[in-house]
């Protein structure tokens, strides 16, 4: 009776049994996704969804995230899922490899946004919306990872069905049939990584997440038993046995308190060298008097990321040279240093070619060593021995700020920024989405 | 090189290439699904789905079957879909289970609606979407039945993106990404059977189809090897190793010539008592003349139909009794006759009465013995040695005609179930799919 009690667990629970520092998580999970998402909203891959879902001749009740357009919230479940995902620049709870957000707040947002819900509701029911899923996916990982499952569209689907299950405050046996609705539609294979249709896997679980809720509000019938049954979810899609972990313990942790945010929108293993030449910029190195500097790192940081001189955005992706002359020169990295434009700026590839970089299988994956040597003689030297957001080193609320900022430029004008990151602070006191959702729109 | 070799096959097959015996089928499939989709369009759960698509405003560019209402193409998918499914009477490939058209025609209809296809290309395209869902359904089956994959839901959304994809001329590039978008989506636990969820797979597949056409066609990228990589569909939904299937004797036969078709509304283990006094009616033997009515069946039937005194719709259909009873007074035995209230009738329940059976283990499953003794003294023997609907006797156009018009009975006038059976068989020579969609609205 797993998916019974599961139920009956999420709605015995009130929205306003979740404690302050649930919310404060998720106010800080809200602000990384819709930075990113801002940040991803004019890709080719939205404009192709909204111009398949136009001519279905959608209303406007939802904001389509960074953009001018409104839509029906179906449609806006898929439009941000997918562009909170576009740059691999979520968050992610590493015991899962599952990033949160980008399955559950389009669907919770859309409705929350339409039917008036409070900040606080609808940050609440993202703390249960985000238990759930994450709970499954640790009954199924890594099983169903290894096989093949991207877990963000395997079971992000459960987080955004009872996240909004909540607002509408579902009854037990509704809860049961919007999960079931919501186990028999598991998306994503691992194959897409490397193609657009890896961020439509958090844009379609959301959007059929919420389709779970809105079918089971109606009275829309399915299986009671559908996670633990022998033809259920769990077993069908992994090898898992033990499912203890979907009730155990519940409401004594809140799973979103382990949520971590990727400073930098590029592999992990650069973060360490990132963190450094960040620092470095903060101490005042700069192009004007720093002479060389040289890394040591992590073997796979040369063997994932060695490219000397990159040529583009996505090459210098896998550049840890371009990753150190950027970050010293513009003080962070963000979506704008891996423009083509600023890969190949004069100053960019100038500064490429003083960084010299050696390994050392002492350094740990999340660490670094850096020596920068300015003309006057002085020398910095710098060991990160945790880089930023990992998780003996969360990322802060003011970088969560920074990043906010940097995603969003060119799209958000700087009052607008603003506006969203105080919106976004004192969401659990305003009584309506409105104000927020307002501003998300498109204003460059 | 799998799923390119399969799209290339299927963007080189030129659809007027499609030979007129598997247009012929097409044309069968075709009113099948029509009346099945008609009879069973105002169920709840369709009033439900359509509730919540209403609010999300669409346009009426499609029509659901049965309904006053018009919609969008997506939402006629899902819609159309679902009903096709909702009795379990829709059309089944016995190699696989695959029910092949619940999930195809409703997106390929809509499709075609839209954008004025001919009559013969709608079809053409059907015979290549089934061709291809079944082959993948090949594939994987029986591993992913076994391990409880729904194979309507899990394979049909294939045959709803190829359909589509051939209609719009996608490259073999496109058809690829097509089917990637379409791989990374199936759907459908066999957990779900006996809920609405059920029904609510094709619905799904055929909608999820349909959307990765449009944005294949709109430039959308997935993988190119979607079937056959490492963590593609056919590895991590199945046990499958030999995948060859998938292109083996292109264009030697179509799949959709073994299609079948149900003629009564329940298991297939009464079917041939149902057949038997379908004809014991044509006979004359009537409540009027018949004393006593024997038959002698397989063991199943008993254990799994031997209720002898159904009290509704439901019991009825696990009532041998019922059946024959009502199928020798009413000449057929479609879903009126599981209505409650023909159930409960007076004329139901006393000649169930006459009606005795015994199991004899040298009967087939598809075969029945029967013997009907008249008041005047006079005796008919019938044996059955393969009831109809079985590969050996399949139904012939008149008996799809007949069914047709019992599902669709009180939902569709006589004239407009007339018209609609003409505009089917003709609907090869037709321009567009308008006057066909005209009729299918509800004209009672």
């Amino acid at each position: 009776v797993t998916t019974s009690e599961l139920a009956s667990l999420v709605c015995s629970t009130n929205l306003s049994s979740i404690p302050q520092p649930a919310i404060e998580e998720a106010k800080n999970s809200l602000l990384n996704y819709m930075g990113v998402a801002i940040g991803a909203s004019r890709h080719a891959m939205i404009d192709m969804l909204l111009d398949v879902t136009h001519e279905w001749g959608r209303n406007q009740e939802a904001q389509v995230l960074g953009r001018p357009e409104r839509v029906d919230i179906y449609t806006a479940s898929m439009a941000n899922g997918m562009s909170a995902h576009i740059f691999d620049y979520d968050d992610t709870l590493l015991d899962t490899v599952l990033h949160p957000s980008a399955p559950v707040f389009p669907a919770l947002m859309a409705y929350a946004e339409k039917h008036e819900v409070s900040g606080r509701d609808m940050l609440a029911a993202f703390v249960l919306g985000v238990e759930v899923s994450q709970r499954i996916g640790q009954v199924v990982y890594p099983s169903s990872y290894d096989k093949g499952w991207h877990m963000t569209g395997h079971v992000g689907q459960f987080g955004a069905a009872v996240s909004v299950g909540c607002l509408m405050g579902l009854s037990t046996e509704q809860m049961q049939h919007a999960l079931g609705i919501a186990a028999t539609q598991p998306v994503g294979l691992r194959e897409m990584f490397g193609t657009y249709t890896k961020p439509f896997h958090p844009g379609r679980a959301s959007a059929n997440g919420l389709l779970a809720a809105l079918l089971a509000q109606k009275g829309f019938t399915s299986s009671t038993q559908s996670l633990e049954a022998l033809r259920g979810f769990l077993r069908v899609t992994s090898e898992a046995t033990d499912f203890s972990r979907l009730t155990s313990e519940w409401g004594a942790n809140w799973e979103i308190m382990k949520n971590s945010y990727k400073p930098f929108p590029c592999g992990i293993v650069i973060h360490p060298a990132i963190d450094a030449a960040v620092n470095l910029h903060k101490k005042g190195v700069s192009a004007d008097n720093v002479e060389r500097i040289e890394i040591e790192v992590n073997p796979l940081v040369l063997e994932l990321t060695g490219k000397k001189t990159p040529r583009d955005g996505l090459e210098a992706k896998f550049s840890v040279f371009h990753c150190v002359a950027a970050g010293l020169l513009d003080g962070w990295v963000g979506l704008v240093q891996f423009e083509d434009s600023r890969v190949t700026a004069e100053d960019v590839v100038e500064m490429r070619s003083r960084v010299h970089a050696t390994i050392d299988t002492g350094i740990a994956e999340d660490q670094v060593r850096v020596k920068a040597y300015e003309k006057c003689g002085k020398v910095h030297e710098l060991f990160i021995e945790h880089a930023i957001g990992s998780i003996e080193n969360p990322m802060t609320k003011e970088q969560l700020v920074q990043k906010f900022v940097g995603a969003t430029q060119g799209i958000l004008d700087r009052a607008h920024q603003e506006n969203l990151i105080e919106e976004t602070w004192n969401l659990d006191k305003a009584a309506s989405l409105k104000n927020l959702v307002s501003i998300c729109a498109a204003s460059e």
